[in-house]
């Protein structure tokens, strides 16, 4: 069963459309035909699926501006998608919108070391960064788990995250700059090749705006010195309670780890089935994988520190792995275990929530009792340092009604973390999927600023409509709120 | 001589303004004796001054509302102040506009150790939010010079960095979430309790946006663990190159000191002449003071290498101070810099541009050509890690015609900045003193952008008109932009 966002709308003339936009990049760069726009129907949140009338490959800035241009003339809106990798439907296609797509603008197009920045197209992978860079010495610090097959474009426009953003941070913290093909074609330059710049943060507003702004064509990342040495802890622990209190601690000890991600026991016994890494005692409720970086001294300093802390809270015990295949054995079963989810159910429904580290064994213990209630088994597999979750909901989206219960419990799932003071989202975006939600966690006038910003760069509401704010259309309690996607919003002006 | 910024404009009736302001505030947190206006007729940038007509000292959130909705109503606009220190004039008044400070509203409102965040007033001094909290072995990083007498609301308005921003970042780095009174009135709350928000990310737009789109009346900040252990490096050079690439090397090397402080031979000795230090070695060409912090064994990890890194690049000494006394003893001269500055020359003018690390010993030999082609003695200190210059001119405001020569030679300085890929501020803001070089730095275009948000958040233009954004009406370059302050630009929508 595959449920459908968007409801039917008048019929929309796109011969001319596309004319125009074979005329704009090339007729080998649009693509028309039926069985391949059933490539681009759905991104990474697969439960939804809509196929684009219309789809533009674009190679250059150029090419992209000259195809929101012909949207901006003809008044069609415009979805952006980059390798399709997104888990919030940011990039699903709307039945009336042109899709368009930057993951064949793969060009890694400067490296300049001695200021530490790379300018790339959107289309480049994520890790290729790191692989471009790390013959002198460097990488590229956000790490989603799909590295290796995301995009960085698509990576600005959610605002990834990763495991090793609890020491270096979020996508937004390592980009300097964009170009930006705004929603009527027109190209600016935003931020640049320092951090330090005057005026408003407009690249912290582009970064996490999930393509309603615009369409990123280039973007100056920040690279780091890869650390010289690098160990890995995994801790085992009786209860979620003592793994979550040894979080707090280490943070409280002031101590970053460069990652500190928690499984509990049914998904470490997911993993152990499906990837047997025979390293994650299947009796431990809770194990922490902890990665810490740096000098070889500090290093081994904080080394020690976290493994008092983690005996001091019951750890039964500590294994440290310093050497990289070592380490990558205690990640290995970390980086399967989405995938043994999908071994162990014919569908997994993956949320995405921040909590006050501090509430993790209460909202642990309401998550179970919330699956218990809704008659679903709830795997969490998360990054505990930054309180993100990743609660993965096994269900079949064959059985009717599965969907639709799956996604009221991870709504209860969302509520919960604002009631503890949380958000609805760390690193995957609202997107699609989530934006009935954001009423929960803003007022009115709070989801109205931001309705301004979109509405000034965007005064059509061509660029990713229904995406990130509700609509009173589609959103049953949203419809109570006085918002709207775009020029709706603009009596303001 | 005093220059002023804004022309006379034609006569408004203050009477019923003030009246209802009284009514809002309460008659006592009004200002209006002539007397007593005169303490805000100018901020840190003293070279501009303007009597206010009418000040509001508010002492809550529902007073900023109740006092910006009476400039709503009259549409008379208003300016925001903190404690006044900012140095691009930030919180200069305007001939017809109120001024409301939030001075007045000191209270930490909130501390919570565990998820290490605090919530102030925007009043509440920068560090009064470290003693607060040292207790516990927690500190506020952002550290601007000011520290002791510039509010937090200043802090967010200019987005304040300081000496160790280098590694922990400026303050945007440290804000979790604001309230926010809109140019209407209205109270919104921006981000939150936790550091991941979903929607765009507004708390980045309003840290460092000046005032220009509302006033901040509530921060929340994140806290730090204190480090364990801090070691300060002072290294002395023969040469500013030498000074330059140890700089270079130090971050090249994967290690980001605490921070990385530069003196030129004319500031180390001005500082001995006044402040008597005696650390600093008068024949030096350039010193760096390198601070280092973090677990006892990364401390001296690092500075055993950033030890050697320095005498690899030549330099002559370098002495380790490691306890509070000594480490103070070497921060003396750097902290007392601007004040010796002060008792050399009848005035100074700070300047505060970015540039790329790699471009330091190139921009400093062309600073120094600039300063002798115009006339005038030009200081280095500054935040040599992060590439952030902070030329001191020296010069004497009561001869006419020096102030407007000094100006030319800071905007020249900026050029250079820009020249090399930087930028024009690193963290004092642009205020009233550096709109007009904005059109250096941006297109017309990416300016375009910002106003957008500007326009949209602020379409009466009421908060703090003139500061920023280049207008037609005062900027001699900048009147062939096609810019303006706020309804001007509307046309879009």
């Amino acid at each position: 069963m595959v449920a459908q966002l968007t409801a039917p709308t008048t019929q929309r003339d796109w011969q001319p459309i596309i004319r125009a936009l074979e005329k704009a990049v090339g007729k080998n760069q649009v693509v028309r035909r039926k069985e391949e726009l059933l490539v681009y129907e759905c991104d990474g949140l697969a439960s939804y699926r809509q196929r684009p009338p219309v789809v533009v490959l674009p190679r250059t800035t150029e090419q992209v501006a000259a195809a929101i241009k012909v949207c901006h003339q003809f008044e069609v809106p415009f979805v952006p998608r980059g390798a399709g990798t997104g888990l919030s439907g940011g990039a699903l296609p709307v039945e009336d919108a042109v899709l368009i797509v930057t993951a064949t603008m793969r060009q890694i197009l400067d490296i300049d070391y001695d200021n530490q920045r790379v300018v790339v197209q959107p289309g480049v992978i994520n890790n290729w960064v790191t692989e471009a860079v790390s013959g002198a010495g460097f990488y590229y610090a956000p790490d989603p788990s799909s590295q290796s097959v995301c995009s960085v474009g698509g990576n600005v426009a959610e605002n990834s995250g990763g495991v090793h953003c609890l020491k270096y941070g979020v996508t937004t913290n390592h980009i300097l700059g964009v170009k930006l093909v705004l929603p009527d074609g027109e190209i600016v330059d935003v931020g640049g090749a320092v951090g330090e710049q005057p005026g408003y943060d407009l690249v912290g507003l582009i970064v996490g705006s999930e393509g309603t702004l615009g369409i990123v064509t280039e973007i100056t990342l920040r690279i780091l010195k890869a650390p010289e040495t690098i160990n890995v802890l995994l801790a085992d622990f009786t209860s979620v309670e003592a793994a979550g209190a040894t979080v707090s601690d280490v943070i409280s000890a002031g101590i970053i780890p460069a990652g500190m991600e928690m499984m509990d026991n049914f998904s470490l016994n997911a993993v152990e089935d499906v990837v047997k890494t025979d390293c994650y005692p299947r009796d431990a409720e809770a194990i922490l994988l902890i990665e810490i970086d740096g000098l070889p001294a500090e290093v081994a300093a904080s080394r020690d520190r976290i493994t008092a802390i983690c005996q001091q809270n019951g750890a039964r015990n500590v294994t440290i792995a310093a050497d990289p295949v070592d380490r990558l054995r205690l990640w290995k079963g970390r980086k399967a275990a989405f995938a043994a989810m999908g071994k162990l159910s014919p569908d997994y429904y993956v949320q995405d929530g921040v909590i006050p580290r501090t509430q993790l064994p209460y909202v642990l213990q309401e998550i179970a009792a919330l699956g218990e209630k809704h008659g679903y088994r709830v795997a969490n597999v998360f990054h505990a340092g930054d309180g993100n979750l990743h609660p993965l909901i096994l269900f079949d989206n064959k059985v009717p009604g599965q969907l639709e219960a799956v996604e009221e419990l991870g709504g209860d799932i969302l509520k919960l973390c604002v009631k503890v003071g949380g958000s609805i989202s760390g690193e995957h975006g609202i997107g699609a999927d989530k934006r009935c939600y954001m009423p929960d966690m803003f007022s009115p006038a709070d989801l109205e600023t931001m309705c301004w910003v979109r509405a000034s760069w965007n005064p059509q509401g061509l660029a990713n409509p229904t995406k990130m704010f509700p609509t009173p259309r589609t959103c049953g309690e949203a419809a109570r709120s006085p918002l709207s996607p775009g020029l709706e919003n603009v009596e303001r002006f």
